[in-house]
């Protein structure tokens, strides 16, 4: 199966940000781990801060990937258009966060992600998008 | 008299995307029909997934068109900037959705664009684009 | 085609009433104007004040009419009844309000009207009505 | 005993509008069922679509009979006028709704008239008015 | 000077409607009482529970009286239509209530009227009418 | 036919709990004239003070009754729980109040269960239950 | 009759201070004209820019007046004291506002002191506390 | 390892109840097949339509497990006695929802465990139960 | 004098649950303390997990206490039913909350129970039991 | 021990002001009793109308007392600064209202102090600031 | 040029309240930095803990100063005469506030007169002062 | 020192856009002055019209620069995204607004990024830049 990772705002930064709520490891390792771990599988990875690249990166998935694991990051609270181009395609997408968003501010506990996606997986840390991509494989 | 018309994100997708919401006739071919029809007038065009280019877009309008009809779909009800930039010019511009807004979900009652464009058309499918075209050209 | 016109509370006035938003032009010779123009076509018109006459004005179009152009006025923004009117019959109806009503007081912006009619044109003055008709006679 | 029974708004249709809520029995039909089965009593009817007719229908009951079943549809909603003269005449009114109010928009769940009344029926079709009456002949 | 006072739904009750509230003099008796005092003036009265004649009866005052004293009760909370007639002439209109509409239920707390008229008399029972008229006959 | 009437919390006390509100008669001697009157049917009864007893008992309602009369009481209002079991039996279930809920305090307006229920019948004390009763008679 | 005037914070400048919304007249001025009128009442006055001592204003005035008009300009909109004070004493209070505060911003459309006057008269000027007397001295 | 699975209300329907939304496999064989796969844990299970006993089940976890799967179903969105014993234990906890809360209504929307919890798992199904097991094996 | 204590859930944790919040003595300790002090009186004590045991335990105080001391905890904030409880019977009840519910979450800032108790003690720690005892002998 | 008893607006009134609401005796009479009771503590006393002095008298207790008994009357509702000056200090600060505060109008459920004392007594009447003093002297 | 500095309530305790918050210098050892950095220009100075006084002092700094720069503190938040007073006087009035307001309690965020003057420094510390008075000299 | 003024939508017309609001100076030039003012200093200057580009460049400030000036203009009110960025660097952002953003629309009184930077300075025209820029000057 090929499954597209899709990390928004910020998120390059993860291993150096926040260590306490984001932990230090980079994605660009935990993907090396995960890759080896599925090398069965394909696994397509892509990062944008800006939210109209995301919005393109979704619906351009469509012709090359079988499910897609979405972390919008802030865009995820407020991003109306990333939404719509979830519901424009018809591939499953999973919405990963690696913290407890609803831990954190008031603002973070709505995403317009969580009722277009087959369903969310919070505050599991990096372990959530292994886990993202288990639900995935078993579902087809 | 020159009209720009700018379209927001995921319009990119017109024809495929939720046929039942908003047709199945893609853009380009819609617009070919309307400039055969309206030959002695200027129509651009415009689409942009990304707020920032869609904002730029308005401001150059001010230079090279008469008038702007603006979708800027999922944009229109979070952007400030976009509508800043409506303010900013001093053009006559005519908001356009294709689909009537207000049967949809609450978030999309509301537009920043409203308030700050001449009027608003909605839920004409894209007789509304030629529509708000006539009401441009005959209002000069 | 038979379309009927039907303007709520204070449209009599039009013309004389608040010259800024609402132009100068009585509604009795804008009307006549736009039946000089669509000979071919049967052009009703009914205005009251009264909530229950516009109502009953809905229900009966049913018989003699293929559409309907309902500018509810003041009544828009707070008559259940006449939304219900316009679900219980099972004509196009597109609403049309001459002000920009999201220039206006906030109690103006939402309108129990919109979500039940074919679409909503706003603030594009007398036209609007002329819009309507053109969109109401090419969807046949 | 006399019991007055008033109808609002649209409930004119009945029979004909949104036969899957309403169902496809007439008022009128009803209303003689329920005179043939109660005829040692005096059931008086009255229609309006008019807000101010309501309120002077619930005024005059006063003189005329024992008991009202109210139902004002639509105003129900929104009329503190018709909620006012129920509260203004010393008479029982009983508040019947056919459709379930619970089960439709938010807008229909409060009544103005649901505080003033004795009581609520909702959701149980023409039955709720045969109920009601039963209540109000059962309650002296 | 020539007065017209408007009186809405329920006020025809006067007298006999919840005493404790409104007093028990009807308000012809109060009325003829007014006029006695004021001779040298002209003051109509006009009362109905229609909410769309009481825009009438704004609307027309406009050829035939100096100024409104209007009280529109249940009406005052609710209906946009009479505040745009308010608007759309050009006489003093003041507001009176006769209860304190601030000692009773949230919903009267608000009217539509108040910021559209030259001011409000709230609570002063009967007397307020008399006060507006002595506001309006000084003002000129 | 075979109804179960499912009373909620305190509502063992009836007869002697606030008998301005709930009256003077208990609960056992309604329920004995009840089932005076309709022998040909068998009218089970529930109390409990539990939430998830109430739950239980609408569960196991689905295998020996044809119908339900559901009084959550102060449940009504908040549980969830109640409804979800309602929604999840294929049982006609009426809601009933003895008092009426909408001249009571504002937190007792709202109920899970009338969006859930067939209809809701409430402020008409003990006879509600007869009428639902009867409702539910009539409805086979 | 004994009439005490209470003026809030700000009302020393009557006349300087926006002549717009308050007139050009100082409130010293008007003062006296009223005076002069009223020989045979006593007319006291009070202003202070503190809550604390308009609270003290209104208990001591029990012991002096029998009727307080009182103009708590800001306060009225914030202070719960001079509120809880009107309740506390048992004198007749008439709340006045110049201008009309309905046609100002939100936050001043509220008063603490509307449900604890007898009534209120807003919007028309300094004509309102010539009115407010009358209603006092006509109410004894 | 030892892992305590909750169950709140209703949840013992499971493969009955809307299968639409929950599948049709009953927990019970869910249950067998999960723990034939982890063998060498100790996978235990409990479930109450009883808020109270959901909180004793917590309490007691303590003692007897190394983490908990709570799925605490309509209790989830109004049950603050269950988070607050999830606070008081120092077990690792994760939330799991079968279908996906955000498509369903508004009150299930916010939970007052998700901000107790390490995390939550929403609308993968039975499968989440997997994931969760998965997760709290992994973190020791 | 004979008073009971009654406690809701987790307060069976007392002395081991959050003691930054709630202490380290138990319950059991603490009671043994207080009877010891008050050995003339009578000072019983229940302790439930669940809402419906309370609501039980309330109603059934009216046979053998003089006055409840109630701490419902978490059930304060949401139960109608331990509130209608003490409506319901006629003792005097003092609501306790030994931790200061107004410096913890929002939700906890809100009790069904403060307005239906004589009044409230919060904050004080387990010292509000002893002082609401004094209170319920004095106020004999 | 030195304790301080600080006393906001209005009650000085205390006995004569609505002494159904706030008992018959004086607060002097009250203190007194107090004070022969507690010999051996320095027990001092302030009144004010006057927000401001509250905020001083709060301020400097800190130099002369050991805890502070505060009722700020109508100001424990919207004074920021008494807030900020209990914070401002060291001293434990006991929050005190005589009438049960929940039991009144919405704005007095809130307070701004609440969060910020110790603990709170509301509706014990005059013996509350007794259990407070009580409090206070055993806390240390 | 002449400038006052205005202070509102718990300002006089700088140095020794909540030092993390507002830093550890007095405002007394600020302002005689200040003056001899700015001594061609005359820095007035006034603090009270009484809303009316400062209320007050804005209303009389229009004779002596040219410009303010006003820290209402607390009443920033509640005080609408404080704000009534920077309108009626033709001052520039630079808002400062120590701490940044933003980062404190939700009732913070808002201030009376953000509005009112030409523009907030906030979160700067006693620099603030500083920097408005840059502002204010410069911009004449 | 090295600073960067960050700027955001719009801004790029500064000088032509709404010179009432923005004054009549372009950005280039104001920097151009101010930089020949800090000749000793470092300033940067980056403006984009795409929200991920503003993210991008606060976070490679952290590399080149030891504070920000960040105007976010439009995106200050919705973007979590720069205000994750902000939070994520460790240097001092002070927040400027040209105009005062509290005498403007109600969408632009709240930032994300109010609370994430030192502090704010607004409504201080262009000056806001050269306050803020010695701010960051002087507290190194």
């Amino acid at each position: 199966m090929r499954i597209l990772i899709i990390n928004g705002p910020n998120l390059n930064l993860l291993g150096t940000r926040e260590p306490d709520l984001y932990g230090s490891q980079s994605f660009e390792d935990f993907l090396k781990e995960l890759k080896s771990k599925y090398t069965s599988h394909d696994i397509g990875y892509f990062q944008s801060n800006i939210e109209g690249e995301l919005i393109s990166a979704v619906q351009q998935a469509k012709q090359n990937y079988d499910g897609i694991i979405l972390n919008a990051a802030a865009y995820s609270h407020t991003s109306i258009g990333i939404a719509d181009a979830v519901t424009a395609i018809e591939l499953s997408v999973v919405e990963v966060h690696i913290s407890n968003i609803y831990k954190r501010e008031n603002f973070r506990h709505f995403t317009y992600l969580s009722s277009r996606c087959v369903g969310t997986i919070s505050g599991l840390g990096l372990k959530g998008y292994a886990l993202a991509l288990e639900f995935l494989l078993s579902s087809k």
